[in-house]
């Protein structure tokens, strides 16, 4: 999917949502759990509840790998039976040398040889540019870098100084020299929504996937207004506060009316910001 | 498995390689093709053929998961069978906000789980502590982070100037305050063997991976004489070099020669540097 097919699904559906799929054998609703495919049975009626309101989904790769074989059989059909018009997120945080990386790309990317299909993929920057050129080698797909993350340990080493800038925008600005805003966007950690106004100075262009709205705690609004460029430029995550949000046989339409809620916040923002 | 007990088989084969099993459907003999699982079929007569001489096995995760669910069964057959007394390495640089990297904790760690039960797992430093702390929570794991890689885009981030430190340093002397040298270990990339004086100031006790000594061109007697502590302390790795010495019928009889030539340079510096 090309930026500007991204875009025209966003003004379309009024929406930058992206729906994480973390889905968690331990956690979805126990009326699932005699079905042959329990995960995939979940992941479905997900898809079907918010792909009105949703214009990415991101299945946390952990949360399948963690299932052996069967997790990843399970992947393979969500990834298949989302909507060709969604776009679509390994969460996979990977990242090698050369060789190595090439063979993550393809299995994300690569549906022959691993039956998957994605967009796109999330990618640590530590091991620096040969881990993740390989990615880019496959046409039309996007690396999505990690610079700010939102969890705690994230300061350890992203908010380290290097000369007069943190290392998270080092990152940013070393890795424009790989790709442009085509075919990288970088992950930020919404509850530093006053850092996005510094990393919009240093990539205005690029789409930020952005985790850390709902049960992490970040402010939607405030994303919105200091994050979004002229063409949006901003995907928002929710995972649990819309998959989880009932533990009961309604689990889906309850997904689904979390999902309209956070779209039509989206679409006053749109209005607003854009 | 402990440091200790490491230690003991390292006197014992009077050995510190570690095969990586790099394997790649695309690079195996082809003989093998008519197997039903020759990922494995090769893994196993490797595996036969190197135990001798060899602490340690590394599979490289990427290898695997590119060839899906079916890449899963490969794994988890091979890591089934690799004998009891080696060091097993999930060598997939994994690393995510904490609920997750749970999730690949349990992949790699928690048979009942995944089907998997490695004795450790690389991880990426990024993300900070509680991206690597969950992985502790298995008792007896081990975590093998990432510190100064072998790869010219190590340079990108890793020598990055923090006050008067290098990001590798700073990440090694963080990170000794979320666990031991019992319980954690460094990769460190052996072209830079001039480096390993500086590491073993600040990690005298740790064990190192040390992966690019052979194809990727590091040498041997170098990492020894500066990396080797009063309990060896290191891991060598070999993946390419000795798993495809040979692409004939003979592959695990010359993959054995060329494991015994690396322990028997090891045994050598084992009596010298130790």
């Amino acid at each position: 999917m090309t930026k500007k097919q991204l875009f025209e699904q966003i003004t379309k559906k009024n929406s930058y949502l992206c729906v994480g799929l973390d889905t968690d054998i331990k956690k979805i609703p126990s009326h699932l759990l005699k079905e042959k495919d329990p995960i995939f049975e979940f992941n479905r009626q997900i898809i079907d509840a918010t792909a009105e309101y949703a214009v990415a989904y991101k299945p946390n790769i952990a949360f399948y790998e963690a299932l052996g074989a069967k997790g990843w059989e399970s992947l393979q059909r969500t990834i298949e039976y989302i909507p060709q018009e969604c776009f679509t997120i390994a969460d996979a945080k990977r990242g090698d040398i050369g060789n190595t990386s090439g063979l993550y790309a393809r299995t994300f990317f690569d549906q022959s040889s691993s039956g998957l299909d994605f967009d796109s993929v999330t990618v640590a920057p530590y091991m620096g540019s040969d881990s993740v050129m390989p990615f880019l080698e496959f046409e039309g797909k996007w690396v999505i870098l990690l610079a700010l993350t939102s969890n705690a340990g994230g300061d350890d080493f992203q908010q380290l100084s290097i000369g007069d800038k943190h290392l998270f925008e080092q990152v940013i600005l070393t890795s424009q020299q790989w790709a442009d805003s085509e075919r990288m966007m970088y992950v930020v950690g919404a509850t530093k929504a006053d850092k996005l106004l510094k990393i919009r100075e240093i990539a205005p262009e690029h789409f930020l996937l952005v985790p850390g709205v709902g049960a992490q705690g970040g402010s939607l609004e405030e994303v919105s207004k200091y994050g979004m460029n002229k063409q949006c430029g901003l995907l928002v995550n929710s995972s649990r506060a819309i998959i989880y949000a009932s533990s009961g046989e309604d689990f889906a339409q309850v997904a689904a009316k979390e999902a309209q809620a956070v779209q039509q916040e989206m679409k006053k923002y749109l209005q607003k910001y854009l």
